[in-house]
Protein backbone atom coordinates (compact mmCIF):
# COMPACT_ATOMS: atom_id res chain seq x y z
CA UNK A 1 0.00 0.00 0.00
CA UNK A 2 1.10 3.33 -1.01
CA UNK A 3 1.48 6.02 1.92
CA UNK A 4 1.29 10.11 0.89
CA UNK A 5 3.31 11.87 3.76
CA UNK A 6 3.45 15.31 4.17
CA UNK A 7 5.99 17.34 6.46
CA UNK A 8 6.24 21.00 7.75
CA UNK A 9 9.99 21.87 7.90
CA UNK A 10 12.05 24.31 9.89
CA UNK A 11 15.95 25.26 8.58
CA UNK A 12 18.17 27.16 9.18
CA UNK A 13 19.53 27.51 5.79
CA UNK A 14 23.32 29.09 6.42
CA UNK A 15 25.24 26.16 5.96
CA UNK A 16 23.22 24.80 2.87
CA UNK A 17 22.78 25.28 -0.91
CA UNK A 18 19.53 25.81 -1.05
CA UNK A 19 16.57 23.19 -0.72
CA UNK A 20 17.19 21.55 -3.80
CA UNK A 21 19.91 18.78 -4.25
CA UNK A 22 23.23 19.52 -5.75
CA UNK A 23 26.70 18.42 -6.74
CA UNK A 24 27.62 21.83 -5.34
CA UNK A 25 26.96 21.20 -1.58
CA UNK A 26 24.97 20.29 1.08
CA UNK A 27 21.27 21.07 0.65
CA UNK A 28 18.26 20.51 2.55
CA UNK A 29 16.37 17.89 0.30
CA UNK A 30 19.64 15.99 0.65
CA UNK A 31 19.61 16.17 4.21
CA UNK A 32 16.21 14.91 4.63
CA UNK A 33 15.20 12.44 2.02
CA UNK A 34 18.50 10.54 3.59
CA UNK A 35 17.28 10.49 6.59
CA UNK A 36 13.80 9.11 5.66
CA UNK A 37 15.25 6.52 3.72
CA UNK A 38 17.35 5.57 6.39
CA UNK A 39 14.40 5.38 8.84
CA UNK A 40 11.94 3.61 6.12
CA UNK A 41 14.49 1.89 4.02
CA UNK A 42 13.22 2.28 0.39
CA UNK A 43 14.08 5.47 -1.95
CA UNK A 44 12.67 8.81 -0.36
CA UNK A 45 11.73 11.32 -3.44
CA UNK A 46 10.54 14.50 -1.86
CA UNK A 47 8.71 17.57 -3.06
CA UNK A 48 8.73 21.12 -1.61
CA UNK A 49 6.29 24.11 -1.65
CA UNK A 50 9.11 26.50 -2.56
CA UNK A 51 12.43 25.52 -4.12
CA UNK A 52 14.22 27.91 -1.23
CA UNK A 53 17.70 28.96 -2.75
CA UNK A 54 21.33 29.22 -0.93
CA UNK A 55 21.35 30.44 2.64
CA UNK A 56 17.50 30.77 2.48
CA UNK A 57 15.91 30.09 5.90
CA UNK A 58 12.58 27.95 6.07
CA UNK A 59 10.14 28.26 9.16
CA UNK A 60 7.48 26.81 7.46
CA UNK A 61 8.30 24.51 4.53
CA UNK A 62 5.86 21.98 3.27
CA UNK A 63 7.12 18.68 1.70
CA UNK A 64 5.54 15.69 0.64
CA UNK A 65 6.53 11.89 -0.35
CA UNK A 66 5.14 8.47 -1.08
CA UNK A 67 6.56 5.51 0.68
CA UNK A 68 5.31 1.79 1.34
CA UNK A 69 6.65 0.93 3.88
CA UNK A 70 5.64 2.78 7.67
CA UNK A 71 5.79 2.94 11.36
CA UNK A 72 2.00 2.03 12.87
CA UNK A 73 2.59 5.43 15.10
CA UNK A 74 3.65 8.41 13.00
CA UNK A 75 4.60 9.92 15.66
CA UNK A 76 7.58 7.91 16.57
CA UNK A 77 8.85 8.61 12.77
CA UNK A 78 8.68 12.54 13.75
CA UNK A 79 10.67 11.68 16.96
CA UNK A 80 13.13 9.44 14.82
CA UNK A 81 13.78 11.77 12.09
CA UNK A 82 14.57 14.76 14.62
CA UNK A 83 17.06 12.38 16.40
CA UNK A 84 18.62 11.84 12.96
CA UNK A 85 18.65 15.26 11.37
CA UNK A 86 21.45 18.01 11.30
CA UNK A 87 20.43 20.63 14.39
CA UNK A 88 19.43 22.85 11.69
CA UNK A 89 16.87 20.80 10.29
CA UNK A 90 13.33 20.00 12.22
CA UNK A 91 10.53 18.43 11.04
CA UNK A 92 7.51 20.64 12.82
CA UNK A 93 4.69 18.19 11.99
CA UNK A 94 4.36 15.22 9.97
CA UNK A 95 1.23 13.32 9.01
CA UNK A 96 -0.77 11.48 6.41
CA UNK A 97 -2.08 13.35 3.42
CA UNK A 98 -6.15 12.42 3.43
CA UNK A 99 -7.05 14.60 0.45
CA UNK A 100 -5.49 12.42 -2.51
CA UNK A 101 -4.75 15.16 -5.01
CA UNK A 102 -2.38 16.92 -2.55
CA UNK A 103 0.55 18.54 -4.16
CA UNK A 104 2.73 20.91 -1.57
CA UNK A 105 3.62 23.33 -4.61
CA UNK A 106 0.11 22.81 -6.99
CA UNK A 107 -2.04 22.59 -4.08
CA UNK A 108 -0.43 26.15 -2.39
CA UNK A 109 -2.96 28.92 -2.33
CA UNK A 110 -0.39 31.46 -1.27
CA UNK A 111 3.27 31.72 0.72
CA UNK A 112 4.26 33.94 3.03
CA UNK A 113 7.87 35.56 3.27
CA UNK A 114 9.43 37.29 5.53
CA UNK A 115 12.76 39.41 4.87
CA UNK A 116 14.22 40.48 8.02
CA UNK A 117 16.56 43.80 7.76
CA UNK A 118 18.99 45.85 10.91
CA UNK A 119 19.66 49.65 9.83
CA UNK A 120 22.20 51.03 12.39
CA UNK A 121 26.05 52.30 11.96
CA UNK A 122 26.82 49.06 13.56
CA UNK A 123 25.11 45.46 13.24
CA UNK A 124 24.31 43.55 16.15
CA UNK A 125 26.44 40.59 16.33
CA UNK A 126 22.67 38.54 17.12
CA UNK A 127 21.42 39.53 13.88
CA UNK A 128 24.33 38.58 11.61
CA UNK A 129 23.26 35.32 9.90
CA UNK A 130 19.42 36.22 10.06
CA UNK A 131 19.42 40.23 8.74
CA UNK A 132 20.06 42.42 6.09
CA UNK A 133 22.30 44.94 7.42
CA UNK A 134 22.43 48.20 5.89
CA UNK A 135 24.26 51.59 7.26
CA UNK A 136 21.85 54.53 6.14
CA UNK A 137 18.51 54.90 8.22
CA UNK A 138 15.47 53.99 6.20
CA UNK A 139 12.46 56.37 5.79
CA UNK A 140 9.66 53.55 6.80
CA UNK A 141 7.12 56.23 5.45
CA UNK A 142 8.21 56.03 1.89
CA UNK A 143 8.44 52.61 1.71
CA UNK A 144 5.30 51.77 3.08
CA UNK A 145 3.87 53.83 0.25
CA UNK A 146 6.11 51.72 -2.20
CA UNK A 147 4.40 48.73 -0.69
CA UNK A 148 0.85 49.56 -1.13
CA UNK A 149 2.17 50.50 -5.09
CA UNK A 150 3.71 46.53 -4.91
CA UNK A 151 0.42 44.88 -3.60
CA UNK A 152 -2.44 43.52 -6.25
CA UNK A 153 -1.62 41.95 -9.76
CA UNK A 154 1.42 43.09 -11.80
CA UNK A 155 3.47 41.99 -13.99
CA UNK A 156 6.57 41.40 -12.25
CA UNK A 157 9.37 40.62 -15.01
CA UNK A 158 11.31 43.30 -13.74
CA UNK A 159 11.44 41.87 -10.32
CA UNK A 160 12.55 38.47 -11.95
CA UNK A 161 16.18 37.55 -11.73
CA UNK A 162 15.94 34.68 -14.21
CA UNK A 163 15.67 35.92 -18.24
CA UNK A 164 12.19 34.38 -18.84
CA UNK A 165 11.06 32.98 -22.29
CA UNK A 166 8.98 36.19 -23.49
CA UNK A 167 5.55 34.46 -24.05
CA UNK A 168 5.63 33.59 -20.05
CA UNK A 169 3.49 34.78 -18.09
CA UNK A 170 5.20 36.89 -15.39
CA UNK A 171 1.92 37.97 -13.87
CA UNK A 172 1.80 37.69 -10.42
CA UNK A 173 -0.33 38.71 -7.62
CA UNK A 174 0.95 39.76 -3.99
CA UNK A 175 -2.43 39.81 -1.52
CA UNK A 176 -0.35 42.29 0.71
CA UNK A 177 3.44 43.83 1.35
CA UNK A 178 3.99 45.35 4.95
CA UNK A 179 6.78 46.23 7.02
CA UNK A 180 7.10 46.55 10.87
CA UNK A 181 9.70 48.36 12.67
CA UNK A 182 10.93 46.89 15.84
CA UNK A 183 13.54 48.08 18.46
CA UNK A 184 14.78 50.71 17.06
CA UNK A 185 17.05 48.96 14.20
CA UNK A 186 14.69 46.41 13.31
CA UNK A 187 13.08 46.11 10.02
CA UNK A 188 10.51 43.24 8.99
CA UNK A 189 8.93 42.60 5.66
CA UNK A 190 6.35 40.66 5.21
CA UNK A 191 5.08 39.67 1.36
CA UNK A 192 2.53 37.37 0.98
CA UNK A 193 1.72 36.17 -2.44
CA UNK A 194 -0.05 33.35 -4.73
CA UNK A 195 3.21 32.51 -6.21
CA UNK A 196 6.80 34.10 -6.79
CA UNK A 197 8.76 34.54 -9.41
CA UNK A 198 12.79 33.33 -9.49
CA UNK A 199 14.35 35.90 -6.39
CA UNK A 200 10.87 38.07 -6.61
CA UNK A 201 10.87 38.51 -2.92
CA UNK A 202 14.56 39.59 -2.75
CA UNK A 203 14.30 42.06 -5.61
CA UNK A 204 11.08 43.82 -3.82
CA UNK A 205 13.25 43.86 -0.88
CA UNK A 206 16.48 45.27 -2.72
CA UNK A 207 13.79 47.67 -4.40
CA UNK A 208 11.87 48.80 -1.38
CA UNK A 209 15.61 49.69 0.76
CA UNK A 210 16.68 51.72 -2.30
CA UNK A 211 12.92 53.45 -1.80
CA UNK A 212 14.02 53.81 1.87
CA UNK A 213 17.17 55.25 1.53
CA UNK A 214 16.44 57.34 -1.43
CA UNK A 215 18.49 55.78 -4.20
CA UNK A 216 15.61 55.47 -6.01
CA UNK A 217 11.70 57.29 -6.30
CA UNK A 218 8.69 55.37 -5.38
CA UNK A 219 7.37 55.64 -9.03
CA UNK A 220 10.44 53.12 -9.80
CA UNK A 221 8.16 50.63 -9.04
CA UNK A 222 5.55 51.24 -11.39
CA UNK A 223 8.40 51.93 -14.08
CA UNK A 224 9.91 48.19 -13.26
CA UNK A 225 5.91 47.00 -13.85
CA UNK A 226 5.10 49.07 -17.43
CA UNK A 227 8.92 48.75 -18.94
CA UNK A 228 9.05 44.91 -17.82
CA UNK A 229 12.79 45.87 -17.17
CA UNK A 230 15.15 44.66 -14.14
CA UNK A 231 17.10 47.71 -14.42
CA UNK A 232 14.51 49.90 -13.24
CA UNK A 233 13.77 48.19 -9.77
CA UNK A 234 16.63 48.18 -7.16
CA UNK A 235 19.40 45.20 -5.77
CA UNK A 236 18.56 41.84 -4.75
CA UNK A 237 18.69 41.72 -1.21
CA UNK A 238 21.10 39.04 0.19
CA UNK A 239 19.51 35.53 0.66
CA UNK A 240 20.02 34.86 4.76
CA UNK A 241 17.79 38.19 5.57
CA UNK A 242 14.86 36.07 3.82
CA UNK A 243 12.49 33.14 5.75
CA UNK A 244 10.04 31.05 3.89
CA UNK A 245 7.66 31.92 6.54
CA UNK A 246 4.50 30.05 5.73
CA UNK A 247 2.81 28.36 3.17
CA UNK A 248 -1.30 28.26 3.25
CA UNK A 249 -3.61 25.65 1.49
CA UNK A 250 -7.09 25.58 1.34
CA UNK A 251 -7.38 22.69 3.69
CA UNK A 252 -4.74 22.53 6.01
CA UNK A 253 -2.49 18.98 5.41
CA UNK A 254 -1.29 18.22 8.65
CA UNK A 255 -1.75 19.29 12.38
CA UNK A 256 0.70 21.57 14.12
CA UNK A 257 0.41 23.05 17.53
CA UNK B 1 46.59 63.35 30.17
CA UNK B 2 44.11 60.68 30.95
CA UNK B 3 41.34 59.84 28.73
CA UNK B 4 37.94 58.39 30.17
CA UNK B 5 36.17 56.56 27.42
CA UNK B 6 32.88 54.90 27.92
CA UNK B 7 31.83 51.88 25.21
CA UNK B 8 28.46 50.17 24.46
CA UNK B 9 28.52 46.36 23.29
CA UNK B 10 26.94 44.01 22.08
CA UNK B 11 27.97 40.46 21.62
CA UNK B 12 26.59 36.70 21.07
CA UNK B 13 27.91 34.82 24.10
CA UNK B 14 27.94 31.33 22.70
CA UNK B 15 31.40 31.13 22.63
CA UNK B 16 32.19 32.34 25.38
CA UNK B 17 32.40 31.79 29.18
CA UNK B 18 31.18 34.98 30.07
CA UNK B 19 32.41 38.46 30.66
CA UNK B 20 34.74 38.04 33.10
CA UNK B 21 38.17 36.52 31.83
CA UNK B 22 38.76 33.38 33.61
CA UNK B 23 41.58 30.54 32.38
CA UNK B 24 38.68 27.69 31.77
CA UNK B 25 38.16 29.68 28.64
CA UNK B 26 37.89 32.47 26.41
CA UNK B 27 35.88 35.91 27.40
CA UNK B 28 34.59 38.86 26.25
CA UNK B 29 36.51 41.39 28.57
CA UNK B 30 39.40 39.95 27.26
CA UNK B 31 38.83 39.51 23.31
CA UNK B 32 38.17 43.32 23.70
CA UNK B 33 41.05 44.19 26.30
CA UNK B 34 43.07 42.58 23.94
CA UNK B 35 42.06 44.49 21.20
CA UNK B 36 42.08 48.00 22.56
CA UNK B 37 45.62 46.91 24.00
CA UNK B 38 47.00 46.35 20.38
CA UNK B 39 45.16 49.52 19.01
CA UNK B 40 46.18 51.67 21.86
CA UNK B 41 49.41 50.58 22.79
CA UNK B 42 48.63 50.41 26.58
CA UNK B 43 47.47 48.38 29.23
CA UNK B 44 43.93 48.52 29.41
CA UNK B 45 41.50 46.99 32.03
CA UNK B 46 37.97 47.29 31.67
CA UNK B 47 34.65 47.76 33.72
CA UNK B 48 32.03 46.34 32.89
CA UNK B 49 28.02 47.09 33.79
CA UNK B 50 27.53 43.80 34.87
CA UNK B 51 29.39 40.73 34.27
CA UNK B 52 27.50 38.28 32.36
CA UNK B 53 27.75 34.88 32.83
CA UNK B 54 28.95 32.27 30.58
CA UNK B 55 26.87 31.81 27.50
CA UNK B 56 24.41 34.95 28.25
CA UNK B 57 23.97 37.48 25.20
CA UNK B 58 24.54 41.20 25.37
CA UNK B 59 22.78 43.52 23.33
CA UNK B 60 23.46 46.94 25.67
CA UNK B 61 26.54 45.89 27.60
CA UNK B 62 27.86 49.42 29.21
CA UNK B 63 31.90 49.35 29.78
CA UNK B 64 34.49 52.02 30.22
CA UNK B 65 38.54 52.23 30.66
CA UNK B 66 40.90 54.91 31.23
CA UNK B 67 43.56 55.29 28.47
CA UNK B 68 46.71 57.72 28.24
CA UNK B 69 47.41 57.68 24.63
CA UNK B 70 43.91 58.27 21.94
CA UNK B 71 43.34 59.13 18.61
CA UNK B 72 42.42 62.34 18.12
CA UNK B 73 39.30 61.02 15.81
CA UNK B 74 37.25 58.91 18.18
CA UNK B 75 35.15 57.17 14.98
CA UNK B 76 38.30 55.93 13.96
CA UNK B 77 39.24 54.28 16.94
CA UNK B 78 35.89 52.67 16.93
CA UNK B 79 36.03 51.81 13.02
CA UNK B 80 39.07 49.88 14.01
CA UNK B 81 37.98 47.81 16.97
CA UNK B 82 34.95 46.54 14.96
CA UNK B 83 37.31 45.62 12.29
CA UNK B 84 39.47 43.84 14.74
CA UNK B 85 37.16 41.86 17.10
CA UNK B 86 35.53 38.78 16.42
CA UNK B 87 32.50 38.93 14.71
CA UNK B 88 30.40 38.09 17.84
CA UNK B 89 31.12 40.79 19.60
CA UNK B 90 30.60 44.23 18.03
CA UNK B 91 31.20 48.10 19.72
CA UNK B 92 28.07 49.58 18.63
CA UNK B 93 29.74 53.36 20.43
CA UNK B 94 32.12 54.66 21.91
CA UNK B 95 32.85 57.96 23.78
CA UNK B 96 34.70 59.95 26.27
CA UNK B 97 33.01 59.87 29.13
CA UNK B 98 31.86 63.99 30.47
CA UNK B 99 30.61 63.04 34.15
CA UNK B 100 33.93 62.69 35.84
CA UNK B 101 32.81 60.18 38.34
CA UNK B 102 31.07 57.72 35.55
CA UNK B 103 31.43 54.20 36.87
CA UNK B 104 29.62 52.05 34.34
CA UNK B 105 27.99 49.61 37.61
CA UNK B 106 27.71 52.20 40.36
CA UNK B 107 26.25 54.93 37.91
CA UNK B 108 23.96 52.40 36.70
CA UNK B 109 20.43 53.46 37.50
CA UNK B 110 18.82 50.53 36.18
CA UNK B 111 19.39 47.36 33.84
CA UNK B 112 16.78 45.82 31.61
CA UNK B 113 17.19 41.75 30.81
CA UNK B 114 15.37 40.25 28.28
CA UNK B 115 14.64 36.57 28.52
CA UNK B 116 13.45 34.43 25.40
CA UNK B 117 11.57 30.88 25.60
CA UNK B 118 9.83 28.89 22.47
CA UNK B 119 7.21 26.72 24.25
CA UNK B 120 6.16 24.00 21.19
CA UNK B 121 6.51 20.52 20.11
CA UNK B 122 9.58 21.18 18.33
CA UNK B 123 12.02 24.30 18.21
CA UNK B 124 12.52 25.43 15.13
CA UNK B 125 16.27 25.58 14.60
CA UNK B 126 16.44 29.69 14.04
CA UNK B 127 15.56 29.75 18.02
CA UNK B 128 18.66 27.26 19.12
CA UNK B 129 20.94 29.05 20.62
CA UNK B 130 19.00 32.27 21.93
CA UNK B 131 15.89 30.38 22.84
CA UNK B 132 15.37 28.60 25.85
CA UNK B 133 12.90 25.67 24.95
CA UNK B 134 10.27 23.65 26.93
CA UNK B 135 7.59 21.21 25.57
CA UNK B 136 4.63 21.99 27.81
CA UNK B 137 2.33 24.64 26.95
CA UNK B 138 2.42 27.52 29.03
CA UNK B 139 -0.30 29.20 30.74
CA UNK B 140 0.64 33.00 29.96
CA UNK B 141 -2.24 34.96 32.35
CA UNK B 142 -0.99 32.47 35.23
CA UNK B 143 3.02 34.23 34.54
CA UNK B 144 1.23 37.55 34.30
CA UNK B 145 -0.57 37.31 37.68
CA UNK B 146 3.30 36.53 39.06
CA UNK B 147 4.88 39.36 38.00
CA UNK B 148 2.69 41.37 39.39
CA UNK B 149 3.56 38.97 42.17
CA UNK B 150 7.54 39.93 41.37
CA UNK B 151 7.74 43.59 40.83
CA UNK B 152 8.41 45.64 43.72
CA UNK B 153 11.05 45.82 46.47
CA UNK B 154 11.26 42.50 47.44
CA UNK B 155 13.86 40.38 49.28
CA UNK B 156 15.14 38.09 46.71
CA UNK B 157 17.43 35.83 48.55
CA UNK B 158 15.22 32.94 47.55
CA UNK B 159 15.92 33.64 43.71
CA UNK B 160 19.70 34.04 44.28
CA UNK B 161 21.77 31.13 43.57
CA UNK B 162 25.36 32.62 45.99
CA UNK B 163 24.93 31.19 49.45
CA UNK B 164 25.23 34.61 50.37
CA UNK B 165 26.46 35.36 53.75
CA UNK B 166 23.52 35.71 56.66
CA UNK B 167 23.87 39.48 57.18
CA UNK B 168 24.25 41.04 52.66
CA UNK B 169 21.51 42.98 51.66
CA UNK B 170 19.14 40.58 49.74
CA UNK B 171 16.41 43.68 49.08
CA UNK B 172 16.01 44.39 45.47
CA UNK B 173 13.87 46.33 43.53
CA UNK B 174 11.94 45.12 40.45
CA UNK B 175 10.36 48.04 38.38
CA UNK B 176 8.47 45.93 36.07
CA UNK B 177 8.36 42.25 35.08
CA UNK B 178 6.48 41.38 31.73
CA UNK B 179 5.55 38.98 29.20
CA UNK B 180 4.55 39.34 25.51
CA UNK B 181 3.93 36.41 23.20
CA UNK B 182 4.48 36.38 19.35
CA UNK B 183 4.08 34.02 16.18
CA UNK B 184 2.62 31.23 18.31
CA UNK B 185 5.65 29.39 19.67
CA UNK B 186 7.69 33.03 21.38
CA UNK B 187 7.81 34.07 24.57
CA UNK B 188 9.56 37.23 25.73
CA UNK B 189 10.35 38.33 29.69
CA UNK B 190 11.19 42.00 29.99
CA UNK B 191 12.66 42.04 33.40
CA UNK B 192 13.54 45.93 34.33
CA UNK B 193 14.94 46.60 37.97
CA UNK B 194 17.52 48.38 39.69
CA UNK B 195 20.33 45.92 40.36
CA UNK B 196 20.25 42.36 40.21
CA UNK B 197 21.42 39.07 42.64
CA UNK B 198 23.24 36.46 40.98
CA UNK B 199 21.27 34.65 38.83
CA UNK B 200 18.39 36.12 39.58
CA UNK B 201 16.71 37.13 36.44
CA UNK B 202 17.57 33.23 35.37
CA UNK B 203 16.12 32.34 38.87
CA UNK B 204 12.70 34.62 37.91
CA UNK B 205 12.48 33.07 35.08
CA UNK B 206 12.52 30.09 35.99
CA UNK B 207 10.03 30.36 38.23
CA UNK B 208 7.83 31.99 35.95
CA UNK B 209 7.63 29.03 33.98
CA UNK B 210 7.07 26.30 36.65
CA UNK B 211 3.85 28.54 37.34
CA UNK B 212 2.84 28.68 33.61
CA UNK B 213 3.26 25.05 33.52
CA UNK B 214 1.59 24.70 36.90
CA UNK B 215 4.57 23.06 38.13
CA UNK B 216 4.04 25.49 41.32
CA UNK B 217 1.38 27.57 42.21
CA UNK B 218 1.39 31.56 42.53
CA UNK B 219 1.85 31.63 45.96
CA UNK B 220 5.10 30.14 45.54
CA UNK B 221 6.79 33.61 44.83
CA UNK B 222 5.74 34.80 48.03
CA UNK B 223 6.67 31.77 49.88
CA UNK B 224 10.60 32.12 48.46
CA UNK B 225 9.95 35.97 49.78
CA UNK B 226 9.07 35.04 53.37
CA UNK B 227 11.12 32.23 53.52
CA UNK B 228 14.07 33.05 51.78
CA UNK B 229 14.99 29.75 50.33
CA UNK B 230 15.79 28.89 46.83
CA UNK B 231 13.41 25.80 47.43
CA UNK B 232 10.80 27.35 46.57
CA UNK B 233 11.44 29.10 43.58
CA UNK B 234 11.45 27.41 39.82
CA UNK B 235 14.87 25.97 38.42
CA UNK B 236 17.76 28.40 37.01
CA UNK B 237 16.44 28.67 33.45
CA UNK B 238 19.39 28.04 30.87
CA UNK B 239 21.84 31.04 30.29
CA UNK B 240 21.73 30.85 26.22
CA UNK B 241 17.97 32.51 26.70
CA UNK B 242 19.43 35.89 28.64
CA UNK B 243 20.17 38.69 26.99
CA UNK B 244 21.54 41.88 29.04
CA UNK B 245 19.38 44.68 26.89
CA UNK B 246 20.31 47.75 28.40
CA UNK B 247 21.50 49.50 31.16
CA UNK B 248 20.12 53.39 31.91
CA UNK B 249 21.94 55.81 33.71
CA UNK B 250 20.53 59.19 34.85
CA UNK B 251 22.58 61.00 32.30
CA UNK B 252 23.56 59.04 28.93
CA UNK B 253 27.07 58.70 28.87
CA UNK B 254 27.29 58.29 25.38
CA UNK B 255 24.96 58.91 22.14
CA UNK B 256 24.03 55.81 19.83
CA UNK B 257 21.77 55.66 16.78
Amino acid sequence: MTHHIVLKVAYDGSSYFGWQATKEGPSIEESLSLVLERILGEKICLRAASRTDRGVHARGQVVDFFCTHLPKDLSKLEVSLNQLLPKDIRCLSLSEVTSPDFHPTLSAKSKLYRYHVTASKVQKPQYRYTHWHVLTPLNISLMREACLALAGTHDFRGFCNRREDLSENTVRTLYSVDISAHDDDEIIFNIHGQSFLYKMVRNIVGTLLYIGNKKLDCSAIELAFSSRKRAYAGVTAPAHGLTLWQVNYEENPWDVR
